[in-house]
């Protein structure tokens, strides 16, 4: 039996990034750059212009005014963007021209069309419009060369809309983690069928597979397995070549029917530790096969989400290379006494709430690790080191919470637990 | 021209929330719950053993210590969960029970193995067992008849195992909204076609299709639309049959070639305003065709970005009856002055970044609403009241945080703009 630091550290030693990966970079929000990109266009690729109006020489404005206007021949068609422009804008004409249309050869300014006045032929300026008004200059956003952005970045939409901007479909990121979730158990039935006598439905690979999308990565779901040598160890050899991180729930307990430890450890996988000085989770196993990590839970459900929150979301963390975002620490009262059997850490579920603009915590009922209900109706998580083994009424916790803070009366299925 | 404030108050009144809709419950994450949920099971089902060890009655251990044992004969072979028992543990008997397996009839409290002595027939049992240890109680989690989601809850994935548990397959929510996303110019072309003169490739489709995802909502992208009359109709009429709101760029400002604002009108969706006092996106506009809205934005790729942060993100909160969540303010002294044509709100695009324990920002470079670069660079955004015209250097800001403050140095890309 470990302290769960020991746990965790020995985890994350044995948790590498991935190796990364190209994806198109419509898939790429939220992930972390894993090379540095640069530019290979000038962004805008031509001088455009920013305005509906007309391209003219700055020269041939100067010195008008409402009374002394200048006239300017209109040639040829208005531009639009998408035109590549034939004509010249040569002394005291004008060509008309429309927002991203390119600024035709000759021009220096645009006039904007509510500021002059447009007759059949001519347009009339009334005046002076120094060069380079109302024109996107080639280049002005993006030049070619420079780094758009920089390895270890996550990505955000207006870098993909830079990336798409510059023709680039794909980018290397340390891609979202496949993790497969096998669980065991001759108990569990699926969600579809009816219960029968003695059977229980399995809760796990619904809870484990909205646990990993919320923390970005991809579940591989494997459904339920029965404890039966040859299953678990073919689920599992499959596992290990599709997925890059495995987790099985059950079977890691000291009762003889408690397979997975063994067939884990036979295929060869390095076990790293079993059990941890925790409740609730304590048999839970960490083993590492060709650098791939699994991770042996219990098969109780809030041991299950307890144990991926500790470790397993750190990991995926990790293993995309992100910052890890710890969750918020609160700070509250102890609305009751809570006892704790002193040897090992305690994870109890409790729920904040706001009474007199105090902070307030109790606990959401039984906290045996088969009720997930408890877990559930929780927004916290209170941390009882391993040698307290008594928290007083009104002592002050740190709870880390997994949903905001309850700012509305207690339900009354929990005040009444 | 209305402002900005008036503008995001006609679109909040004009968004509906969506019509509830039975998702998998694997697809609910996230979302919120429509409809008060029932359990209409017990959770456990049946009364079962929380340890590997014996199911025995208490009485039996009655007066029992290391000095004074008891035997109990062991009868039948050890329970496991999924067994549905025969077996009656009659007096002075003890039967073995794994973890989740049904407690046998008769018996009313378990021995962990630990705790015990196992021979080949019977089990030496050492201390006395007060009844239900290590049992857990059918319905202890959930009663049949328990509330165990309410209408209005945001979806965790405790819930989903308690719904998985309860062997619920699919839920009522307020679902994602399919946002369609059409892109019109001829100046366009996508992201694989080499660039031609007078050529720009569209960002658009892709910086508002990760900002639809980034507020949990489905991109249906349309691509780019020529400026013809028949196509936009097309596409716009197939959107409005798909999509549960309508995004288009480009096509509405004020020159000749800008078609989209006709062509809506003329579908026949009623324009509740056309231009907004602010910079950038001016013009844009919005319609509302048989209670679906349509967002018009303007082709420039900052506009676009800037208006679906102000105006479409706190629409798709609302369709999904999601409380908003407003991006945090932080406030920061202005690193340099700037100045702001009155008359309008203008939003500019600054880095937040940490200076000897102050925030300082400064804008990421030329605001031009072509210059998406700037977007990408920046962490925030400033916003300048219509009625200032000027910010001093050390002048007090408050800042909308789009991503976190920079703790690093400032990027020589942004310094030396």
């Amino acid at each position: 039996m470990i302290t769960t630091e020991k746990a965790l550290q020995i985890i994350l030693e044995n948790i590498s990034i991935l190796k990364p990966k190209d994806v198109p970079i419509s898939d790429s929000l939220g992930l972390i750059v894993a090379e540095d990109v640069s530019s290979e266009e000038n962004i805008p690729p031509f001088d455009n212009s920013a305005m509906d109006g007309f391209a003219v020489r700055s020269k041939d404005t100067i010195g008008t005014s409402p009374k002394n206007p200048a006239t300017l021949l209109l040639r040829g068609e208005a531009l639009i963007a998408g035109d590549t422009p034939k004509v010249k804008v040569k002394e005291k004409t004008a060509v008309g021209i429309m927002t991203g249309a390119p600024i035709p050869s000759g021009a220096d300014t645009v006039i904007p069309v509510e500021f002059c006045k447009k007759l059949e032929d001519r347009v009339i300026v009334y005046t002076h419009y120094p060069a380079n008004m109302n024109i996107r200059k080639a280049g002005e956003d993006i030049r070619r060369g420079d780094k758009v952005l920089e390895r270890n970045a996550l990505i955000y939409p207006a870098d993909i809309g830079v990336l798409a901007s510059l023709g680039m479909e794909k980018i290397k990121v340390f891609s979202k983690p496949i993790i497969a979730i096998l669980c065991t158990g001759d108990e569990l039935v699926d969600i579809k069928t009816p219960l029968s006598p003695g059977k229980i439905r399995s809760s796990n690979t619904y809870s484990l597979s909205a646990q990993v999308k919320e923390v970005g990565a991809i579940p591989l779901e494997y459904g339920i397995i029965r404890d039966n040598t040859e299953e678990i160890k073919e689920k599992i050899t499959d596992a290990l070549e599709k997925a890059d991180l495995i987790i099985t729930s059950g079977g890691v307990s000291m009762g003889e029917y408690d397979l997975v430890r063994n067939i884990v450890t036979e295929i060869g996988a390095e076990l790293k530790f079993w059990k941890i000085a925790q409740r609730p989770g304590m048999p839970m196993a960490f083993w590492v096969f060709e650098k791939k990590p699994i991770f042996g839970l219990p098969g109780n459900p809030v041991s299950v989400m307890v144990c991926f929150e500790n470790y397993i979301r750190p990991s995926i963390f990790k293993m995309m290379n992100k910052k890890f975002q710890p969750r918020q620490i609160i700070k509250a009262k102890m609305a009751h006494p809570v006892k704790n059997k002193k040897g090992r850490v305690h994870y109890l579920r409790v729920i904040v709430y706001k009474e007199r603009d105090e902070l307030w915590a109790k606990t959401t009922g039984d906290q045996g690790s088969g009720i997930l209900r408890s877990m559930a109706k929780a927004n916290g998580l209170l941390t009882i080191l391993a040698e307290n083994n008594f928290i007083e009424r009104g002592e002050d916790v740190e709870i880390r919470m997994l949903k905001p803070i309850l700012t509305t009366p207690i339900p009354i299925s929990i005040e009444n637990f």
